[in-house]
């Protein structure tokens, strides 16, 4: 439950993306008269993409370019900002690959990230491998999770002997906390960057998850591009999307992409040398990239079937949708909020909430003695919670948790929840919601 | 044509491979009536084996277990050796991976890594990238471009101050030369490779593509289990295969597996733990993977069309065969030797020609004032020879020559070649054959 793995939550995939890719791995499917004709169509126009025409074959290390220039045409569509292909770099861990440039230097002369706290959790490996020096930035959660300019500064100065930052790293919306940023806070980051002369890496993988009343995404290359010429100009800026992301959720296929502007050359070259030295993404990866930002069309024959799934009102057992996300956001909140000991603030986006633990000094000192790991064990697993001790405070801070799932799954997980933690903490506290 | 890529040169993939990954990729192809049994129950099985049975899960970093669970029993069956799934890994980019496992030290302590001369184009950039010592053996040429001994020894000798040599990295069959090491060959390699105490990183990925007189393949593990105890049970060996490999070709998949065996239990835990920090292989490669080790049997539906283009006897335009491939390899050759200045060894399997250009001084002295990159691209863009001088002597060593081509194409290539060739030399010399 705690993957972010739409098909692993028994969630299906979009038939139309599946459809065109089948064709693909096997082209005789053109002549199958039970597919829909774009299917067919848009198989045909990939395959012609392809080396050869064929998904074996290898690709440039930068990605197809017809693909590069779809997404190039995606962007400049949903930002109003025109995009180029040569911008565009596709690759399966492309987060990993731009970090590792970034890397360079030793003792105080390393390179140093600025990371929100919390965290995707999967930065902290990926940046422990590039060998840079993490610069964590507080996000203030009693304002759900918001970037403050504020801690931002502090985070710098507390570490500017340590290292050299040279980049900050923004996710956006957030994993794991659900808060999306107006253009005001992505104004001040902006700002903030250009001051300090520092590469904005932002995660922006959940750009079509966004459900918050009067909230939505916004990306930093349009707000970038949209202020004065001394900041759209100069501010050097890498986007990270991916097919792993909530509504696609084609985690298996391992594709995603990086738009990459305002770099000054001479790291360019080594965007495209270093992207070039490494192995290239799978093709059927890319391809369903393709089909990703450039969906079915009103008046094709497969769009019905498509917008039925994206837009569906109600809350679907089966299907995902944003209505099923905003809602089992908006459930799980209430709940957790009415669990003994604990909290969590509401999403506006992303697929996971972040709830805080106030456990009680016992536990505390069970986990001293080394007790708690036991206890946490099935907490972990009915759950995905994870229980991580402050330095500062009493306070222990769960993990994140995936709201990605059908309601009826939902209901087991907040039922095994419940229940778990009222026997941890002595089964002398009820739950007010089960 | 150098690049290896079976699909790009206009050769049709294995149809039961396509058709089994289309099915698995939209599972509603079960219902189609015109895909035969076999293809879907495969299907099936494989989409069980995979998380919440789709393609677009996440797997575990070291790849579904019933595939790696596959690979062994196709490993036990070659060999008759037994071979255990936990130490199938599977991914992309695996000698990238391993190499980089063993890479550590500074200066004089920097890991060292024997490789043949001349060795695969790949393998530069990616030793490059570990950082590791590149320690050259040459290859004998008179002799087929065997492995020698004596080579061996002087290349360690040579270079023990430089570096610590940890690892002796070998390519049977031989790309890009061709030869395929025969039981006594192998023997002498372990035997050296246990005497310097040097782990084994074997490069088997055209194992299936052995075609000279009385040559087989025969694994460095089945060599190695088969010898006296104290080799038996301590010399470490990495066994590299690919899903890109000659014949199934399916280079856009991105997927290989390495077999590891009497590995450091300590340096086992890396293996495990460095690929976990990795991102997992895609689900389709993976699952083509499966395929490939284990294709249709006798009896199933799709195994008289499978084995008719495995075995086909006549050289075809469309299909690659293995036939098609020796009479490419021996065709190629003749016509090589013929040309003013151009020798060629036999190939007796793999995908490559290797041969050597002996070029007039003029050209050497062009050379030198810069008048030769001109004069090359044409010959590079119409044969995918490229020359590169060599420091002992006048004479230029060329690049190599992919055989994996339909007749049609060779054609074409030895006509174009023959015709550059002879402009070079100024058009003095008529070639005997073109």
């Amino acid at each position: 439950v705690s993957s972010g793995d739409t098909h692993r939550a028994v969630l299906k995939p979009v038939s139309f993306l599946r459809q065109v890719l089948a064709v693909c791995v096997y082209p005789e499917l053109l002549e199958d008269k039970s597919l829909p004709l774009d299917v067919k169509i848009r198989a045909q126009k990939l395959l012609e993409a392809c080396d050869g025409g064929s998904v074996g074959s290898y690709t440039a290390s930068s990605g197809l370019s017809h693909v590069r220039q779809s997404i190039a045409e995606f962007i400049t569509k949903r930002d109003g900002i025109p995009s180029f292909a040569e911008n565009i770099f596709i690759c399966a861990g492309s987060q990993r690959i731009a970090v590792k440039l970034l890397a360079s230097g030793e003792g105080t002369t390393r390179t140093g990230v600025l990371i929100p706290a919390p965290c995707p959790h999967t930065l902290y490996p990926l940046l422990d491998e590039a060998d840079v020096v993490l610069v964590p930035y507080q996000l203030m959660e009693e304002k759900g999770w918001a970037v403050e300019l504020d801690k931002l500064h502090q985070a710098l100065q507390a570490n500017r002997r340590n290292c050299e930052p040279r980049a900050i790293y923004i996710s956006n919306p957030g994993n794991p906390t659900g808060h999306v940023q107006d253009r005001k806070s992505i104004e001040e980051v902006i700002q903030f960057a250009a001051a300090e002369r520092l590469i904005l890496l932002v995660d922006e993988v959940y750009q079509d998850s966004v459900y918050g009343k009067d909230r939505e995404f916004i990306s930093y290359k349009k707000v970038l591009f949209e202020m004065d010429k001394e900041y759209a100009e100069t501010v050097e800026l890498v986007s990270f999307h991916s097919l792993s992301s909530a509504c696609v959720g084609e985690c298996g296929m391992r594709a995603g992409y990086m738009e990459v502007v305002n770099m000054d050359p001479e790291v360019m070259y080594y965007f495209d040398n270093t992207l070039c030295g490494d192995i290239s993404t799978p093709v059927t990866g890319q391809l369903a990239l393709d089909l990703m930002v450039i969906p079915p069309q009103p008046g094709d024959p497969s769009y019905d079937t498509y917008i039925q799934v994206r837009k569906q009102q109600k809350p679907a057992v089966t299907l995902f949708t944003l209505a099923t996300l905003s809602h089992n956001a908006k459930r799980v909140q209430e709940f957790l909020n009415k669990l003994p000991g604990v909290s969590c603030q509401p999403a506006m986006g992303g697929i996971y909430l972040f709830p805080r633990l106030h456990l009680p000094c016992g536990i505390k000192e069970q986990a001293k003695v080394g007790n708690v790991p036991k206890i946490m064990k099935p907490y972990e697993l009915c759950t995905a919670f994870c229980i991580v001790s402050k330095k500062v405070t009493l306070v222990l801070l769960s993990h994140r948790l995936c709201i990605l799932v059908p309601s009826d799954t939902l209901d087991e997980v907040l039922a095994r929840l419940s229940s778990f933690h009222c026997r941890l903490l002595g089964g002398t506290v009820t739950p007010r919601d089960a």
